[in-house]
């Protein structure tokens, strides 16, 4: 089918390359210059604004949204508003809220435009040659879109899962198990490198990623961080987050879920973002007070 | 090979089973008589006793013990003390502390008996048709054991990790790791369960094991789980722990490692068993001490 996609990072760009793999026609837009122009290389027909890209798709038109969330996603619908309308779709492909793409379908319905929330996983190989996708919006819309849907995703690995919002609900809590399960990953390799046994740690990566039961991508992924590294010389510790994490424990919170191991997940982030930090300082100065404690500086 | 094998618990059981299948010859010893039988019916010799088991393999005695952790271990390894000598060799393939292994490993040698522990995972299934293991002891040793190893392993699921206790280290900080992730799984499912969305617990965990990022043998278990029971009606939330992960925190926190994730999934383990615990009861009386909250009994 002929689509635009708008946003060219690393999962778009990547996606878009997935897109015309399997025969479909893409137009694709990026506030990047260089951006577009690896596009262009590709074979891709780029556009320089969204009201071209509007132009070229013709009527039916369909677009990919696969820029940041927040600012970024409302200032490129707020522009697709202009020049789309009745019977158009917006697929927005990215990390949005849930709650920004419930308020975004609404608004957008009343315009007769078709709204879908889809929540990507699979990392930039899965936005390759194969990813995870969790649908929301109508269910007649995700009919509509279910064979380009099933053309980006591994086998099995696309699903609508209801009502608008659906699809980004369930990436937030996705994201918010992936960060539990990364960090109980650090901590263990942790263990084993600070003991005194003399455990190698590609050789242990393989070894869980095989049979064991914490198998799976991540453990593989693993094995090939300590392939490339064997004690991941030159990697910092300090782990950003995009919002997700944070997003996964306010809801669990106002739901009433003590998700404890899921919220330490975000507090050891934020801990690695910050070794000298303000509170570690009022520690250190408390224990200096009642107990003499030297406090280095 | 020829090799005995003590304890025919699920995991025994199946890895006896699979023993056979290879062509190994078995000679096997439960305390529990309708194991016993079981395994007879499956066409294995069984013994009475740990000194007819020696009896029964003659010179050069190999003996995969298969025990829970502690008690058993150490009686199992006191008996076959008793009957094995220079040049024998016990595996301990089961869930004992590293720190055990190698007081056992060392007072063996001095008999000349050969130790080898062995972290075994991958469940059930995994000691059916293909484990993994994590091996620790000396490297001559593993090399003499390597082709049984590889036997009942999965392809790449089988490594020598280094000196005695490495095995049963790695496995403890597996089964840590295995904890962390448990708890991430779950309380993500809380999410989907306490939201207004009515998202499939059956659907999600099938999309989630195809392409996403949190792939893996668990997701694919969880996946199994919501197909049999789609609210997990009639499964008690209530989990058990059988040890690695109180060890695996114990340790972290002997080495200063600041396993939050993991030590979390642990409290969490200990809380879903204590539903009407008395640190709540205190924190509850002493809202109605300061606030004049209701108390509910």
């Amino acid at each position: 089918m002929r689509l635009g996609v708008v946003g060219l990072g690393k999962m778009g760009y990547n996606l878009m390359l997935n897109m015309m793999e399997k025969g479909h026609d893409v137009i694709a837009y990026d506030i990047s210059q260089a951006s577009m122009e690896a596009a262009k290389k590709e074979g891709v027909r780029t556009v320089r604004s969204l009201e071209e890209l509007c132009a070229g798709l013709g009527d039916g038109k369909t677009v990919w949204v696969m820029v940041p969330a927040g600012e970024a996603v409302e200032a490129v619908i707020d522009g697709l508003k202009r020049c789309m309308g009745q019977g158009d779709t917006i697929i927005d492909g990215g990390n949005s809220h849930y709650k920004d793409s419930i308020r975004r379908h609404d608004e957008l319905l009343k315009r007769g435009i078709g709204f879908i929330d889809v929540g990507t996983s699979g990392g930039v190989e899965g936005a390759r040659s194969g990813a995870c996708m969790m649908i929301g919006g109508e269910e007649e819309e995700f009919k509509r879109f279910e064979a380009l849907f099933g053309d980006l995703c591994v086998k099995g690995g696309c699903a609508y899962l209801g009502r608008s919002g659906s699809g980004h609900f369930a990436k937030m809590v996705h994201n918010g198990i992936e960060y539990g399960m990364l960090q109980a990953v650090g901590e263990g390799f942790e263990i084993i490198q600070r003991s005194d046994f003399a455990i190698d740690n590609e050789k242990l990566a393989a070894v869980w990623s095989n049979g064991s039961v914490i198998r799976g991508w991540l453990m593989e992924l693993c094995h090939r961080a300590f392939q490339n590294s064997p004690q991941l010389e030159g990697v910092k510790g300090k782990i950003a987050s995009s919002g997700e994490g944070l997003w996964a424990v306010q809801e669990a919170l106002e739901l009433g879920v003590p998700a404890s191991v899921i919220t330490q997940s975000l507090l050891a982030r934020y801990a690695s973002n910050d070794n000298d930090s303000f509170s570690a300082k009022v520690v250190s100065s408390l224990r200096r007070e009642f107990g003499g404690h030297d406090v280095s500086k």
